[in-house]
């Protein structure tokens, strides 16, 4: 028996280069398909919707060693010229209506790209593919007839399965109610939002592209969003504001401690933080124009604590050793089953949680930067309210958890804010003089180019903090031990209600009218702080038998400025190379951004917080004596080889130089 | 190599007979597993439940040729004494802890078989298997340690997957939030109530066995709620009310108009059924002292424009030619969704819809009555206040629609009421002295043997109206065209305010203090109905090519009641054999029931829904001409001769036996 075949052609897609042998009469959107190339397109081969525009080129392509041409493909039809127009004549063609008839080669432009890439720009620049969970697709059908009086869910679910191959789909309640009206509102023709390819979310009359997401990192102190467009990848705007539960209490414990104590705790603390996301999702929605009934999917981080509280878990557990969460993995919530006020069908995905201390925010940093893909040892620090430590490589990761406080973020600081316009983010004072430069968020000068009534400092923010710290130590205004040293005359340097303390800006500089200082009770706030995070760094190089880090990345939010040089002088962190030393800014925000984008990232969220082995250092009995070791500046014990080179360059008060222990303790 | 093998032993399960050759050493329950005898458990071999009791039959068994013993398995343990105690005398075992050692024939007690059954009593007696969607499941877990510091989720799903071997398990957001209270409350012992074997609806601690859940069939008039203990398949009570829209619209067509012409009208047509679901939940759950918070699924089933009211879809497009549904396959959506006061977490199963007027109530008939599975050809005629056909067998099943009103369940009839005690159910009126005799539901006696101020009647239900006409009818009171007999001198024929009437009850015998009459009006409501039951029939008898039925299943909402020769003689439907005609009541109540009681049912209602080929009846020429035929009683052309011979038998009005038809028409 003869088995009569079609003749192949040899097709090439550009500029990736996938080529193959494509049998004659095959769509070129099937061809594309077929050669693993991902072309856009919403209407699935109708000829609606015009995505899917790509560009022959013409003439012999020598690389290839084959002949192609236009008239290689099947004859334009009126539908082309439509989307086309002018664009035909450079060789423009709709890959839904040309059929391969001989060697072709085709030219993908961007746009007709399915999968969009964005770029987080960070210390190591990294692309997302824009794969989200939400995906919109346009429909037109055959009205119901007294010959085919089919159901309406049944005539868009035959249709799903014969035009884009998707089959078991499922509709959200809310939407079934709104899907007979809004296919008689589009005379049949619909655009279907898509969830995980699995659940339709919407249904809208006509064709609709705007697909709006919405990213939150909530904070113990502070709640960042994220208004995504889930077509480009891009963020559209960011809405932050203080977590409303800080009138509760100002830190993880006392919240739980909270909910505990009283009988509608956990139902005030979870309606404080729901209702502070309703105002994120409708300030920023509203800033550009939309309304938070566009938002067809939430992603949210937080802390184990903060991930309990706004699912509205009772959290006594997750504050009590042996600090169990109620769930690890990732979950999908329908938004109006936690009372949030977006699309009525959206879901809420939420993080998964690595363990009791080390939570979404921190699987948000995971996925963001990747350090199961790194051979270089990296310790990660998330600096929050709470500090979370991730370190190793592919091999093996570890992470921690410790009680920074919110000194970082700001809080428990006398003049300290959160990093905003006329908050202080840089501070440099002189060695000789010992007078105070700064920078404040907002203007593009120091102050000493302003006038003083030009300045208006408000506070000073974390990076700030760090910097005013740090300077006043290398400037010898303060020792090792973070006490003012004695005997000083200097018109900043004086007693206040706190006691010892140090004039940042004068009044005249503030928008507050009076002196902004640093107290002896603030850098004992930082201290205490960075002696938490250094000492369990400490023990985690321990547990990995490491001498020495390869990188380190902060993040967390006080923003992208942080001054490695001078973080490193009040020993935030082991000594390193200070050009490896990286500020990523909020990086658990960016991982439920990346997470929104991203569903292969959901997935590798929830394998890699199972992977990652959790370690609960406080408990260690070296864990106090190195917490003590850390209160120093930089610290007792551990040489920073780093920090003396760049001493040595930059200079410092002649007793800092000699403060420096000088080997690496063991 | 080579390998040992374990020796194999005999073992026999009774009273089903499985038997095979099982592995020494293997446990009792694994064996039965493996020979196909669902045995009850809900611990997991924890030994905790004691449900899997099994008898040990001693001596020789000489039909399987096996000598069988005690001995043959392992020793008795301790917990089997705490759960059988003096029961171990005679040969009880717990299954979860006997190993078999020999050849065993093993006695399973009813109680201890998993799948339970429940018998429907009614024309054709049906076994339903007890299989629900929930189940109820024991698990004890080890409490978190440092060591193990493990989520409370992953520790019940690893334990689900380790013991009860189910994997995939999602859990409802509500009942996640209970999860970790449930847990400690329980002191890590628990029952997990499963849906479907995917999702966990309940937690709680302890061992509870108690599984309750609910189908209410929603008609237009009538709305019958059956709770059920889903362990057992039995009814526990039920619960029937108006339907509280009627006050919107007596019937589906001026409710549909409701909601298209009034803003607000869906609302109010679905808040009101809605709230009728909550009363019956209510009162159903309250009279055998529970909540209806413990009922844990809900099935409905109602024509397609209840379904589309409760369901709170908009009913336009199924009032409107071509009448397509919004949907046809069954939906499972959450109680919550739909306002319904159960469980939080439960489920609602709505049934499939056949199509624009056969709704899912018919397939609550289909699944109760299984047409599909028999060889007869049956017409079965489901008549509430719309009229639904089912004709045909396992090879081809057709269904239609008409519009009877609500006269079979006493609306539009003057004194007609729902079959209630004091509604009259029976009338039997002598030839003679046209004096009539009637029953009453509550009373055991007929009203004659009955002094007249014991007999109360209120009303007459759906069974008393066709009695008392047919009565008339066969005694020469009224016409074959349904008009009084002129000239017919009796005290109970008169004239009253709706023109010629017959009293059926004098005002001492009833509880309202007045005369209870059947009119002419009545009567022409009567044949209204019948007439437009009967054409229906007769065309679907003619898209068939069926000359005449084999079997007539009358299910409605007028009981169990309805008198099949006086059905005839009226000419509800065509000619049949009389034994062949049967009453099954509320059959598309037992349909809910089944497919709560039923997964597979379930599915087989997904299928035959849509296997049923609806025809659209009132729109065929044919349809007036046969309407207007079927006026007559008990018709214009077609012939009864199973309704002579019973006239020949019973008596009659010499002019009703001239009156009948004598041959069968085309």
């Amino acid at each position: 028996m003869a088995i009569t075949e079609e003749p192949k052609h040899f097709v090439v897609f550009q500029p990736s280069g996938r080529r193959g042998h494509i049998e004659e009469g095959t769509w070129l959107l099937d061809a594309a398909h077929e050669l693993g190339v991902e072309l856009e397109t919403i209407c699935g081969k109708m000829r609606t919707c015009g995505k899917c525009k790509v560009r022959i080129e013409e003439g012999s392509f020598e690389r290839y060693g084959i002949e192609s041409s236009r008239a290689h493909l099947s004859k334009i039809i009126e539908k082309e010229r439509e989307h086309l127009g002018a664009q035909l004549d450079d060789g423009y063609r709709l890959a839904c209506a040309a059929r391969v008839q001989g060697n072709v080669v085709v030219f993908v432009p961007e746009e007709s790209r399915a999968v969009k890439q964005v770029v987080r720009k960070t210390a190591t620049e990294r692309v997302i593919n824009v794969q989200p969970a939400i995906r919109k697709v346009y429909l037109e059908l055959r009205p119901p007839t007294l010959q085919n009086p089919l159901g309406d869910w049944e005539r868009v679910t035959d249709a799903m399965r014969r035009v884009f191959h998707l089959d078991h789909l499922g509709i959200d309640y809310r939407t079934l109610l709104e899907l007979s009206q809004a296919l008689r509102a589009g005379e049949w023709k619909v655009t279907l939002t898509l969830w995980m390819n699995r659940e339709i979310v919407r249904v809208e009359p006509g064709l609709v592209e705007r697909s709006i997401g919405l990213a939150v990192d909530v904070g113990t102190t502070t709640v960042a969003g994220y208004l995504c467009d889930l077509k480009t990848g891009e963020v559209i705007t960011t809405e932050a504001m203080m977590n409303p539960q800080v009138s509760y209490g100002e830190d993880v414990m006392s919240r739980i401690t909270y909910a505990m104590t009283h009988d509608d705790g956990l139902a005030k603390l979870n309606r404080a933080i729901i209702e502070g996301l309703n105002t994120i999702a409708k300030n920023a929605t509203e800033r550009v124009g939309l309304t938070p009934g566009e938002i067809l999917e939430v992603v949210l981080v937080g802390n184990t604590a903060m991930h309990h509280l706004f699912t509205n878990i009772y959290p006594e557990h997750v504050g009590k050793a042996p600090f169990p969460p109620t769930l690890h993995h990732s979950i999908d919530v329908k938004a109006r089953d936690m009372g949030l006020r977006v699309h009525s069908s959206a879901n809420v995905h939420i993080l998964p949680i690595e363990a009791g201390f080390v939570g979404a925010d921190n699987v948000g940093v995971l996925i963001a930067e990747e350090p199961y893909n790194q051979d270089a040892l990296e310790l990660i620090i998330d600096i929050g309210t709470n500090g979370e430590l991730i370190m190793g490589n592919r091999t093996k990761l570890i992470s921690s958890s410790c009680a920074t406080g919110p000194a970082f973020e700001g809080a428990h600081i006398k003049f300290g804010m959160r990093a905003a316009p006329g908050s202080i983010e840089r501070v440099r004072i002189d060695l000789q003089t010992l007078e105070a430069r700064f920078k404040v968020i907002g203007k593009e000068l120091w102050n000493d180019e302003l006038e003083p009534e030009q300045i208006g400092a408000r506070g000073i923010c974390g990076s700030g903090i760090i910097e005013v710290i740090a300077e006043m130590f290398r400037a010898g205004i303060i020792d090792k031990t973070g006490r003012f040293v004695k005997g000083l005359q200097h018109p900043r340097v004086r007693k206040g209600e706190d006691g010892d303390e140090y004039v940042l800006a004068w009044a005249n500089e503030t928008s507050i009218g009076k002196d902004m200082t640093v107290s002896i009770k603030d850098i004992r706030a930082l201290q205490l702080a960075k002696a938490a995070m250094y000492a369990g760094a400490k023990l985690m190089m321990r547990r990995l038998g490491l001498k020495k880090l390869d990188r380190v990345i902060l993040a967390g939010a006080f923003g992208s400025y942080i001054d490695r040089e001078r973080s490193m002088l009040l020993g935030l962190f082991p000594d390193c190379e200070l050009s490896n030393v990286y500020a990523v800014g909020n990086a658990a925000g960016d991982g439920a951004r990346i997470a929104l984008l991203n569903t292969d990232k959901r997935e590798e969220a929830n394998r890699y917080a199972r992977q990652v082995e959790y370690v609960e250092l406080t408990v260690e009995p070296a864990f106090e004596r190195e917490f003590m070791y850390a209160m120093h500046l930089p610290h007792m014990r551990d040489a920073f080889p780093n920090v003396e080179t760049w001493l040595d360059k930059e200079g410092c008060a002649a007793s800092v130089r000699a403060a420096l222990p000088k080997v690496l303790a063991a």
